[in-house]
């Protein structure tokens, strides 16, 4: 069946009917649930089958050696990987000798089910063991928005023909056998074996605390378990207790129609220095909270949370059932990778996968980090004080390149650079005017003065001071950035990358005011007169321009290359990298991701309409979208230069990634970009909201396929809903003092609510994508 | 002391006296003999104390895994590297109860000499043991010319102070212990442990034979000893043989004033898949063959090789006896590292060591081949019959990269491509254009029609397919390829380097021309005239010029990156690779070597006087020659600008690589490329040698350090020999019928002898190099 049909179309829940091994891998990503700190992958309760187990920690790693066939200078020694923690989702169970396995006996019916409002993820299985048992099994899963440590779990049995002996094993299990990492791409998490070794442990009958260290990067992670049971007849506890294994077990004979539950209650911390103890007091006092709290006190301070999330930063859109669903899906992948993660990385897949190691990329600052900015500041704070404190690490980073300044690392968990190609690493250096951005982003939509004065005016400091030494002035004044890599990974090492420069520009001038805003802390920095100056001269960036064309080039050169192929390239030849070289890749005019067009969005100021309408048209014909990070985007832009149906297509694709596994590779985590794309396609683009300039601008225009859109952004202290439809945008303010917006380019005052009218838009002939490559909301 | 005073200025000898432990891998790779075929590193006869220990067999390689952080597609997965089999040159001595080792006991005297005449290394030692007996050991190595199999050595004992008993165990040994390889140092060989696995031993008291199969590539190895004892009293022989270990051991109680002598008589063979029988017979075959030589004959046949050698190939200077002694030295390691090798590579350090493990790279076409064709030709043509034996391989990883034709590895033993790191492997095409520019001067040299219709025509075919698939044009029909490497390895990935496009321009015509020359072997492999008119439109390759300098950037941009800061790099901080990221180098106007340089002199007839000097000038100032390809290109450009000082600067630099161990890394073995280099400088820098277009043409003008100059070439079945002194120069036919020559552009038919006066040099101004560059005959 097609992948539209997996998920019957609801606004609020994820449902997937049936089960399919083929899908394990996708379906323990779609259903992972997490808060920023912990997170469970959608692993089934009864351990196996099982694509890949997952229980995260942010930031809880394993070292690993980073080997080169010829190494160079500067070339990072050791990498992260994020590990598989304890496991305490395993709830095994036993029917009369019969483990429950759905590989086994015969599923009558399976079920599972997030909910984004409430958060949770529950299941219903009947199946019929192979001795013909039949029963009812069903779990609910939640992992706490509020508080941090904790997940919970709600499992019943239920048998449905006759009396059922019926054993429960109820475990935590460190040191997991993975199965074997997919081979060849290099994708995939690299796999580490059993790097937890156990120092502490401690059980009762129903409770339970193990520690571990992990064996390389010397941290410590601790988790307790509790477990209150609910049963008609008796039942029998027993308990084990391993270096690697804390097992609860419960043993009952159910009668038919009755059941047996268990709420299982896990507290996860770790830490990097703390002692024995003091972790398992840790663990144990959080288990304390939550068994005060209990199961409906989790759920419904959970639901609480959710609702105030909702109320603001949910989108409604009239004539897309299954966007509208994609779209409040992506919004909650981005609420519970970020809102609890806390002075800790973001990475690329949540906490959802171990993909790509678990690191965190550009991609947070770039396309996650604007949003949550007017959806949840607070957690785009967080995540740059992350940044800031990993400080001396890229100041130690620009050091060893020679360079002045903040060079903060391409991948990483902790913040050391954990790149294993430079050409892709270390020389995209534009990772640090995307922090320098999502730092302006964030202080313009808040106002935060403290976080400027506290971080954010040292993080646009030393980005700028790196970006003056890595550049050089030409005779005529202008200032290059030779052989860089600007976002699209099918080019590297470049001359005056125009997303780079522009991006830079931006970094050099937000420092320079910065420093002039705040001079005690400009004082604290050894900014000077002469460097704020400085600044200012280096920000008259090259921004290279083919005239015969009458387009920028991505770079300088770029549009003098030799075209691809795509006439030549099969379908089955995508993703292009894993079947041609970066050699050939890096020598063509074609780009895996918008570069030159993400430039047209973050730095749509540095270009005319027209402008911009030519060169997202030059690039839409040789953009194939292998990456995640550029549906959004062309959506974004697509949308501002009057392409409203590719807009759509793009919206439509961004944020279906994951439902429909678009990527094929799902499996190893959801793609919290593309998740984040959905909020920008619809907001930034069929909104036409922008905030660059201390004004909140809108330029709403839907395409043909909306009815109704409607979406809300806290900014400065305001909440400010807007409702468009095809005929009129209403601007509402929902909480807050009068605020000045721009409609269409026509500014009022937002005090209550406001209607303008939406100009009608000019139609224009669609332009044309790589063949093959024209957006996609089903998997090939 | 300095390391000039290492050596005696001998005309023909290289002689060390006395012993340094420090120096030891310098003295193992200098005093190394080989054939091309079989190599002897000059490791002590008594086993140790052994910087690296190496008997070397050409293409005897052990596979192992190339390791990458992160992966990508076409990264070669199989490395190949040189192993030392197993060790013939071993023969311990044991005195009185004391082994001979040179850290023990006193040294009275230590001399080792390498003759250029004899081909020999011979060594006196004068030692007193730490109980006090003194005695002589003379040892003589030769490694034979004439026999390519075959080794011997001839070991002689003389107690001085007393009747002595003496033990001497000769021995083969296989899989010694390599020490420590040199961490961090990427040009360091990787180090393979014991990959020798027996197969068959056999021996009685004088003669052994032992058969190993190398793990991993399955080559098979074997190798047989005999020896010849001489002595004036009695003497007891015993014998062992393990897997591992064949040793004759001869007993002796020595009078004082008298010898004892053992002749030792090695034969070597290996093969891929001829079986053990086949090979144990082979090299008692060998054996066979050298003891009816004898010892005496062993050493004739080899003077006479040599004197052959000598006649024409051999260069004389007047004015500084160093270099009269370096250039000769240098000749002879180009002679023993190719004259044998007989369709095998010809790795970048002959078989004097396994640095770069034991790779062949342009290196050879480029620098070393143009030498031989003109003193050897014989040894180009099985050079470039090897090539030719690879294509499959090159016609498959052409196919890997979705290109046509062939693409020859830019390291290899076997022929796979076996580079790690393709920025500056695979991207770097060039090599194709050197095999094919290395085709195109051997056939002009010889006219060797056979070998033409035979190789010649299908590497020119070949390769000029590759580059037709490489480029594209551009709409001013202008030939371009982007994103290669040129010969520069501080650049990489460079749009339309400008040696590489005329490089491939001649390429491209040489293949045109040659496939009309030959109809039948065009047609045998599918040439059409479409194809011939496809590399003639392809061969208007766009050459890259900065109107604003007057200069030709090494590559499009190259001249608008930013200068390197010579001023603030310390004389420590080099080779600059070692300290800094090839980012930074890549982005920044610095060479490692002649590029640009190169196509002055391989593409010669492409530029004109007057931009020659500028494009020498400007690149002067940046070249920082990191690598050993560079000076002897410095050399004969620098000489046919006009800068005869600065030309013969770079000819001692050269010369002297390994004498004086400027690169400090001569323990690798010695820079082949570098030792060819002095006759480079010399006969097409002071000689002003050209044969670009059927024409041998001469330009000679001495710079004022040298009175006179001598050198002799093969030419098309003539023997020319040239002399130069300040005011003139003579031209004799020593072989062969009349041959037309020019003379400074003028023509002349050369029947005899004949005079040409030299026309006065014009002063010019000195060019720089980068602070602490300039050119070196000492190391620092």
């Amino acid at each position: 069946m097609k992948r539209a049909d997996w998920f019957p179309l609801h606004p609020w829940i994820i449902r997937e009917r049936g089960f399919d091994l083929g899908r394990l891998g996708w379906s323990e990503s779609v259903f992972a649930l997490s808060n920023g700190h912990l997170g469970l992958r959608g692993n089934l309760e009864e351990g196996e089958p099982v694509a890949s187990p997952g229980t995260f920690l942010n930031s809880v790693y394993e070292l690993r050696p980073l080997p080169y066939a010829e190494g160079g200078y500067g070339y990072p020694e050791s990498g992260q990987s994020l590990i598989n923690v304890t496991n305490g989702k395993v709830i095994r169970l036993l029917v009369d000798d019969e483990p429950f396995d759905l590989r086994y006996g015969e599923i009558i019916g399976h079920e599972r089910r997030l909910d984004l409002r409430s958060g949770l993820v529950e299941r219903e299985v009947e199946w019929c063991s192979p001795a013909g048992r039949r029963l009812l099994v069903r779990s609910t899963r939640i992992v706490s928005l509020c508080q941090r440590a904790v997940a919970a779990i709600s499992f019943e049995v239920e048998p449905i023909d006759g009396d059922t002996r019926v054993v429960i094993q109820s475990e935590l299990v460190a040191n997991e056998a993975e199965p074997a990492p997919r081979a060849g791409d290099p994708r995939a998490a690299a796999a580490l074996r059993a790097p937890l070794q156990g120092v502490f442990r401690t059980g009762t009958d129903l409770e339970a605390v193990l520690v571990h260290d992990v064996a390389r990067s010397g941290l410590r992670v601790a988790v307790a378990m509790d477990h209150v049971i609910t049963a008609d007849g008796e039942v029998e506890i027993d308990s084990d207790l391993e270096p690697d294994l804390a097992r609860t077990t419960v043993t009952a004979v159910v009668e038919s129609g009755r059941r047996l539950r268990i709420v299982k209650i896990l507290a996860y911390g770790w830490s990097s220095n703390r002692s024995v103890p003091a972790m398992r007091a840790q663990v144990e006092a959080a288990r304390s909270a939550a068994r005060a709290t209990g199961w409906d006190g989790l759920l419904a301070e959970q639901r609480r949370f959710l609702d105030e999330y909702w109320r603001i930063a949910d989108i409604e859109v009239d004539g897309d059932e299954e966007i509208q669903q994609a779209l409040r899906f992506g919004l909650f992948q981005v609420l519970q990778a970020t809102t609890r993660a806390e002075r800790r990385p973001i990475p690329s897949k949540g906490l959802t996968g171990d993909g790509y190691d678990g690191h965190a990329f550009w991609d947070t600052e770039a396309f996650v980090l604007p949003v949550t900015s007017l959806t949840d500041p607070c957690a785009t704070a967080d995540a740059l004080r992350w940044r800031h404190h990993t400080m001396p690490l890229a100041a130690a980073r620009a050091g060893a390149l020679g360079l002045e300044g903040a060079a903060f690392p391409w991948r990483t968990i902790s913040g050391e650079e954990c790149s294993g190609y430079w050409p892709a690493g270390t020389a995209a250096f534009h990772v640090n005017a995307a922090i320098a951005d999502a730092v302006l982003r964030y202080v313009d939509a808040t106002a935060d003065t403290a976080f400027e004065a506290d971080v954010g005016v040292e993080l646009l400091v030393e980005t700028a001071r790196l970006w003056r030494s890595l550049g050089h002035l030409d005779r005529e004044g202008r200032f290059h950035f030779h052989g860089v890599t600007g976002p699209d990974e099918y080019s590297a090492i470049s001359d005056d990358n125009t997303y780079t420069n522009l991006m830079a520009q931006r970094n050099l001038i937000g420092a320079a005011d910065a420093a002039e805003r705040y001079p005690p802390v400009a004082a604290r920095l050894g900014v000077d007169a002469e460097e704020i100056a400085a600044w200012r001269t280096c920000s008259n960036v090259y921004v290279p321009f083919d005239h015969e064309l009458g387009v920028h080039p991505q770079a300088e050169g770029f549009t003098r290359h030799a075209a691809w192929p795509f006439d030549r390239t099969r379908e089955d030849q995508y993703p292009l990298f894993r079947y041609f070289p970066y050699f050939e890749l890096y020598r063509r005019q074609v780009t895996k991701q918008a570069d030159l067009v993400l430039a047209l969005h973050l730095r749509g100021d540095a270009f005319d309409p027209d402008q911009k309408r030519r060169d997202f048209e030059y690039y839409e014909a040789i953009t194939v979208r292998d990456s995640s990070l550029s549906a959004a985007t062309q959506a974004v832009v697509a949308a501002e230069v009057g392409h409203l149906d590719l807009a759509f297509a793009y919206l439509a694709e961004t944020c279906l990634t994951d439902l429909r596994d678009l990527q094929a590779n799902t499996h190893d985590g959801i793609h919290l970009a593309a998740a984040a794309g959905g909020w920008s396609a619809v907001v930034a683009g069929f909104g036409g909201l922008r905030h660059d300039a201390a004004l909140l601008s809108f330029a709403p225009r839907l395409p043909p396929q909306l009815r109704r859109i409607r979406f809300g952004v806290y900014y400065r202290g305001r909440q400010v809903v807007v409702n468009v439809d095809d005929r009129q945008a209403t601007y509402e303010l929902a909480g807050g003092p009068p605020l000045e917006l721009a409609h269409h380019g026509e500014r009022f005052v937002l005090d209550g609510r406001v209607q303008r009218l939406v100009p009608a838009a000019t139609p224009l002939p669609p332009p044309t994508q790589p063949m093959g490559r024209d957006p996609r909301r089903e998997t090939g």
